[in-house]
């Protein structure tokens, strides 16, 4: 009895707060609040759904999903999710959230911010965290070559359970794998040089015994990569035993031993491991996000999707405290957006995934319905219930392997969402007999002109920026050092079904700093696309008075592309590290025509300039 | 650009069929539909909004789920899921689906029929079944008794893949590993006499290494069979390998060596395994099934929740073909009824789980919000987001531990769901100082009555009918072979969270065929609660005029029970098995009073005729 008259006594205070001086919901620092600030937030926001803005005064305040609200939602490029929320701004206009310099500190399956269907919306000067990661870190500490095993010791921080020989990290209402594993230099606090040698560890390999499994019979096109359907035939490699506790011993690793002293940073199955963005916004136009600090996410930092402007000032993506890692995917995340995507003055380092990854999607014709009517599909798992366009939409039909460019526009009048693999279209006007099944359709008027300016990328596993969008892009003034390529330009078709040739797009005035350190054989910038044929994707594109710090020779791999212009830049060599590729030359050229090189001071290691196939065409190099 | 070509002439013949005979849709039975008749189904509910029968012409109709209405459902004593929908009966009054003898086979995760917030619907004349099955079976071929080792045989039908010595079943879009397991006599087509004696089968173990897990706090009261905190500490305790194509040998059980010709049953883990229930309707009022076959389904047969009036004749839960499973779950199962179910003239067999199971939902009291405001959770997980009730109804507050009978009621005036746990009860009156943290409510005004007569159950796992309703209820003229007990009264509180104290019952006429033939110590009848105390749950209880055919001793068990008449029953003996427990008596009366037997006819085997505790009272024994 006495528990709930001191819950009685507590109303007082959290429900009898003053809290809504006009238009701005004010919250209080005050211990009955910041312990667990969900329901308190839930309430003023339905209470006082006028306010434009929400205050908080300055703090540590926790959030628990236990009295969180319950959401079901669809996010691209995650697993599709239960999560539950503090901020559900849906349908909201002109409102801001203002942390005032707060730190906000979420408990297991959460989305901080949920933004959908909403206009000007800003949330500002507020920090991110978890109590408990969705990833887990341990110091590799011994090798033991006989049995080509190392041991891994984990902080108190990273509980676990073994079980049948397999290492499972328990959370707060959340538990991973060891699945998806890179590694980390603690020193230089970004991933280890050359870690491609000696990690991902080995996690996964082909189970030898299949009964009646290929007697399977779908009826209809399946993906092989759906959560279920992958497992098949597939069984876990490596094999744990601890050797005291925090310390456990990894055995049937296939690369070479990873480094003593470097982190093993491990966050679970590809498919099962993003579970809590940190920041979603959709369907929404005109979103500020300004000093805004994200320590960590089950996920992205930000990801946005159909939406339109969207405005980033000094937003930091970094891990807290002794944390290797920051968010476990991508720093930042972009598809199907219009209008701007600017950022600026921003920070993105020690994420596991890209910095920033700007995009379309593409879904796959399945079969005509009517003269106007197409039933489509998703074709990645994780684009389920991922809407394509709205009604004026102009939607181009592409033959991938032919071409990226489309072949015919036709208007969207509407779109009926069946399941999250299957929507049908309706056009304004009569599909043309040249569109067939397994034609793709892409939404030529959901690409962004993009801006980055005076923005740092380091530390991260993979890349730097993803941009793949025809309108038009500066990248200016921003300081990369990545893992992997620093900016890449491509048309990712067949695995991701990511849409949009890149075009028009300037990239000056930035700083490549011994990029491409992962240990793989790339370009710093990279103009690929997934398709191996030789029709243009890449038009127009300006790289100038840029530097770059080599410790390796792979300046720039072009491919498929009309219209590049190299000027002005400073190629410089360093000895950060030891060269990986001296047999690599400075640019490779494919596909492509009208290539220019001029007054670029070239003073990197590269003996051979330039490697070009015979479908390059006018390539000038001055 | 043939197949487009194949479509488009398809569509003449799918979508130019006249199917709108006035208030009629008529479903033509023809290759186009019947191959997947799910989007043309889905289409035509969707085109004629007024119809009040859809009618399918004799056939054998494929739904598959690609093309299926998706839908995320929380369905009580089942894993809350996405599925996939050929028929969603949302918002309808007055309409009939009539398969007029047909035949429905489903593929993958769907739920044949979802019935939500309608009125007077019937569903008739036919039958469901799935392709794949959501279970496997196999039979045990051979024992090997110094390695403690068993082989099994699975046919073509139920493909596998061994994965790090566990083996997982395939399915179209779904998997699943050993998890609970039973064994079937293949000649009986039933569940084996004694089978508790060797399954069953030991799949999981406690995992010997936790590092920290027990430092992880949680803010809140957690439930540790949550799907996620159930894992923690428990590993895989059998191990397989492949001993010939379609034959693996099981080590480590720890049970006797399960008998050769017996088919094991198996549906995978406890809370990962009922997913797509046969018939689920929630929030309506008049059902009515009349002449349906379910053979089998991934979870229950028929569910029922929050709905009232629910008449069911002429219903088979049966398996097709060489299957020993129907149904993996309950045959039938009923939560928060009201008004009246009755059921007549059925089948129910060979299911894995109880024949009809009604009850109500307890809920637990987290706190006060306001004077007439509550803060709720639901208890089990697999009760997330049942709704116990709706505007007017009448909650009791129950001190489970000290009675079942409520201390206080109040009226609901409103709930709001904040999530799949916790919800927020306005009530029309002010809260007495007497509710505190921890009370359990249940819902008085959401107990049905229950007509149960000329039924026949038998062949299933668990036991026959349970009923937890303190209105009144007959159950008249049925049979029983049930491999647990046939008829039980309990109030599953502490475990399931399932609320009901049966009161005015009568059981009459029935024919108790060798129940208990599992291996359990059960009476025939059971009135049993969960909790440890003396106070009166079962009021008024007549069981007069049955056949008891016994291979065993024990009739009956009460307690907790205040006025009982057993008259004019017939007990006889038989050999069917062998006997398990001859030293139980034929009746075990505890913590009861006013309890009269009278005119029996007693033939039974057992030597102690009664055993009775100091708490019974007013016991006559005529």
């Amino acid at each position: 009895m006495k528990k709930l008259i001191v819950i009685l006594a507590l109303l007082v205070s959290v429900y009898g707060f003053s809290v809504n001086s006009g238009q701005t919901i004010k919250v209080g620092n005050t211990k009955d609040i910041t312990e667990d600030a969900t329901p308190y937030v839930l309430k003023q926001l339905k209470e006082n759904k006028g306010a434009k803005t929400i205050e908080f005064e300055k703090g540590t305040y926790h959030f628990y999903p236990d009295k969180g609200l319950n959401k079901f939602v669809y996010l691209s490029n995650h697993k599709d999710v239960f999560v539950s929320l503090a901020f559900p701004v849906e349908n909201y206009k002109d409102f801001t959230i203002d942390g005032q310099g707060s730190t906000f500190i979420f408990h297991g399956k959460m989305i901080p911010f949920l933004v959908d269907d909403s206009e000007n919306i800003t949330i500002k000067n507020v920090k991110i965290d978890w109590a408990m990661s969705f990833h887990s870190e341990g110091e590799i500490i011994a090798h033991h070559k006989e049995e080509h095993a190392f041991d891994v010791r984990f902080g108190e921080e990273y509980p676990y359970d073994i079980r049948n020989e397999q290492i499972y990290f328990i959370k707060e209402y959340y538990e991973h794998d060891l699945g998806q594993t890179i590694l980390y230099d603690k020193e230089r606090r970004a991933i280890s040089y050359n870690n491609k040698k000696t990690s991902p560890i080995s996690t996964y390999q082909k189970s030898t015994t299949q009964y009646g499994t290929d007697q399977i019979k779908y009826k209809y096109k399946v993906d092989k990569a759906d959560l279920t359907l992958r497992k098949v035939g597939t069984e876990s490699r490596l094999k744990v035993n601890e050797v005291e506790p925090g310390v456990v011993r990894f055995f049937n690793h296939k690369k070479g031993l990873p480094p003593i002293g470097n982190i093993l940073s491990t966050k679970g199955q590809q498919g099962e491991n993003r579970v809590a963005p940190g920041i979603r916004v959709s369907n929404s136009k005109s979103f500020f996000l300004e000093n805004v600090t994200i320590h960590h996410a089950g996920g992205m930092g930000l990801l946005v999707e159909n939406s339109e402007d969207i405005f980033i000032d000094k937003l930091t993506i970094s891990p807290s405290g002794d944390r290797m890692v920051s968010t476990t995917a991508d720093a930042t995340h972009f598809v199907g957006c219009r209008g701007q995507i600017k950022m600026t003055n921003s920070l993105l380092e020690n994420q596991l995934d890209d910095c920033i990854n700007i995009h379309g999607a593409y879904q796959e014709v399945v079969e005509q319905l009517a003269d106007n009517k197409l039933g489509i599909r998703m074709g990645h798992h994780q684009q389920e219930g991922f809407v394509i366009g709205r009604k004026g939409d102009t939607i181009g039909f592409v033959k991938i392997d032919e071409s990226f460019t489309p072949f015919h526009q036709l208007t969207i009048a509407s779109i009926e969402v069946i399941n999250q693999r299957y929507q049908v279209i309706t056009f304004e006007e009569k599909i043309p007999a040249a569109v067939v099944q397994g034609d793709y359709i892409e939404n030529l008027s959901a690409y962004p002109e993009v801006i980055l300016t005076n923005n740092k990328f380091q530390g991260n596993r993979a890349r730097g920026v993803l941009l793949s969008t025809p309108k038009k892009a500066l990248v200016k003034d921003n300081y990369f050092h990545s893992e992997m390529d620093a900016i890449f330009l491509p048309v990712e078709s067949s695995k991701w079904y990511e849409s949009g040739a890149q075009s028009n797009l300037i990239i000056e005035g930035n700083t490549f700093d011994n990029c491409n350190f992962g240990g793989t054989s790339r370009g710093i910038i990279r103009l690929v696309t997934d398709e191996d044929n030789e029709s243009i994707a890449f038009h127009n594109i300006t790289i100038r008075n840029n530097t770059f710090k080599l410790f390796d020779n792979l300046v720039l791999e072009v491919s498929n592309t009309d219209g590049l212009v190299f000027e002005n830049n400073k190629i410089l060599s360093t000895n950060t590290f030891p060269q990986l590729y001296p047999e690599n030359p400075a640019y490779i050229i494919k596909s492509s025509k009208n290539v220019v090189f001029k007054n670029n001071d070239f003073q990197g290691k590269a003996t051979k300039m330039m490697e070009c196939d015979e479908s390059a065409v006018n390539v000038d190099f001055q």
